[in-house]
């Protein structure tokens, strides 16, 4: 298969886009790529998505963001895996590219779900979840967080303001990236004081509901050398899955389809954890974080939260996290989420990230989990 | 790119399943396809579907359908592209194996649709249409194809009974195929009675809504000489978008994302209309099998219904079309339809579609429409 890479990228600022369609946003995002990369040439349009039917009362997607575009009559289909739907939307992209058949795709993530009150919102999310065993007993997404968070702080006896470093560290980064939905400071003691949305998950544990779009063009790496763009390889793009119901799992607290994610692509990209420089990580809610580091061979089983305490996932520290904001700080538009991790981390080996920037990034990590980590979509990316 | 092959079938009977769950259908057609080809190994499973967080409750479906089946951690994600998803799954899965990082992938196509009331269904599939311009105006589906039909009736001066043979064809067909859901044999005199749904549109020029699953195992071409069944070769894989929206049409009844897909399917697979032995076509309503053997090149503009009226689409003409049902006779599931086409296509190839064989077939084209013909998936299938 042919190696490829990235070498166009664009996205719009992530917030309430009351006065605009989900096309629009998606379009925005595809023309910014299409003009970074400064190549005209285009052969798909994959389009990653997971609540435009609920929530913009449109399927089909994929033919009207192409037909918004101006792409016609490009091939263009939609690609849907829950929050990791931007994630899985780029890896669909870099196949169609490393199949040979296709010399230039885009993959764009795009959500918005601000146009229905939180409660619809809470309910679409809950989609994600297993409608027979999880959703159709009324929990929410929230709620199976929090029984995760909660059984997290039993087993390994933490306390929840021991989770604060993970939003924190979200929001300070979310303040250096212009287009973050969050762009203000928080500190522990806000954290603390937050209103519990579901004991123990607190607001600011929770990423918010929001729109937005992102996009990265892909070609195969022996063209990208001659874009006008620095190009960043894709080293490692790999999905896997596990139960889609929690209570199917052996030990919730172990995220298998994470775990086995990060390891097909450490493998595949011949690197190990060590050599990560940063690491895009799905920070839907806090406990999502610790249980990614965990899974990913960051962190020994019940010991993540000791590497935030520390501050080794700040810009400055040896494994910088959400460096632009994360889902918490930049915000979760969710089927857009994976795309934005992706055009962040390649802004960040671009060594464009601005005042966000991690000094000498070399190999960077994002990655996309759907449900209550039932799907995972892992990329390593490199200069 | 490598060439690729379809090594197993599998595919639920069609109807309405109230007491099974739209895993359990994906499931079985899972099974069957994989229990076809007799080959252990799986790399990745991709679910073709459209409606299943509307009509099911259910997003995240690819994880859960790969949960359901047993076969975690697969990489597993779902394709949406309207009613063409069951096609444009299909074709996904071709693009993985092609690309050489994919051995053996299953694509399975699958719709839940009798769960709810008509009327709830009627909403659901409106989403295929314009959200912004068409259905958040409340014309439905069938309104659509409604007015296309008139059309095509004034301009080409054509009268509603001429539709008639392209339902009797489907229905004749469907008698023969013990997977369909109507497989009564139905006459001219009963279409023309048939109570109207949209005026010109009635009861017999429409695909019923149902349930149903269909899947197939893809490898590349080289190894699928070494298993058990007949492979049938993927000669073409192909998408192509139009406006979502009939009014941004030059002309309506020209569908050009079917002809593009058409077209560069006759072009990759280096034949002709001519050489086509059998043509398992979109036929959601009658006036759509019109308008894509128009699109396709079978017929000259307006002459469609001569071809139905002088029986070369039966069995025994020289284009046969819907061989075991179509659409309107095997049932529509809306995202499944397209799988079902393709493994139909591969039953007629290996000379294994009984009493609706089509005899000497050798390339058969299927071909999958989202929207008003907003999006289109053509397959050529060949011996």
């Amino acid at each position: 298969m042919r190696d490829v890479s990235i070498i166009g990228i664009g996205q719009t600022a992530v917030g309430e886009h009351w006065g605009r369609s989900i096309r629009d946003l998606a379009v925005e995002a595809i023309q910014k790529a299409r003009q970074d990369a400064g190549v005209e040439r285009l052969d798909a349009l994959y389009v990653g998505n997971m609540l435009s039917g609920e929530l913009a009362g449109q399927e089909n997607l994929a033919a009207a963001v192409a037909d918004a575009a101006g792409v016609l009559p490009i091939e263009a289909i939609k690609i849907e895996s829950a929050c990791a739907s931007g994630g899985a939307v780029v890896r669909a992209a870099c196949l169609a590219v490393a199949s040979g058949e296709r010399e230039a795709v885009l993959a764009v993530g795009v959500e918005k779900m601000t146009d229905l009150l939180t409660d619809g919102v809470t309910s679409a999310l809950a989609l994600a979840a297993d409608a027979d065993y999880e959703a159709g007993h009324g929990v929410s997404f929230v709620a199976l967080n929090a029984m995760l968070m909660r059984r997290y702080m039993h087993d390994f006896k933490a306390r929840h303001e021991e989770f604060a470093p993970f939003s924190v560290n979200s929001h300070r980064n979310a303040a250096r990236n212009p287009h973050a939905m969050y762009r203000q400071e928080i500190t522990v003691d806000d954290f603390v004081r937050s209103p519990i949305v579901a004991d123990p998950i607190n607001i600011l544990d929770s990423a918010g509901i929001c729109d937005g779009a992102a996009a990265v063009l892909i070609v195969p790496s022996s063209e990208a050398m001659r874009t006008r763009r620095p190009p960043v390889r894709v080293a490692a793009s790999v999905c896997a899955t596990d139960t889609i119901g929690l209570a199917e799992r052996r030990d919730p607290l172990v995220w298998q389809a994470v775990a086995d994610s990060a390891r097909l692509a450490y493998r595949k990209a011949q690197i190990g954890p060590k050599e990560i420089d940063f690491f895009e990580i799905h920070d839907a809610f806090t406990i999502v974080s610790v249980l990614c580091l965990e899974a990913c061979g960051f962190a020994d089983r019940g010991s993540a939260l000791k590497l935030a305490a520390e501050g080794r996932i700040a810009l400055e520290g040896d494994l910088p996290i959400c460096t632009l904001g994360g889902l918490k700080g930049r915000g979760h538009p969710v089927g857009a989420s994976g795309t934005y991790q992706i055009v962040e981390a390649v802004q960040q080996l671009r060594g464009e990230a601005g005042p966000a920037q991690v000094k000498g990034a070399k190999i960077g990590m994002a990655q996309s989990v759907g449900g209550s980590g039932s799907v995972a979509v892992t990329h390593i990316l490199q200069t």
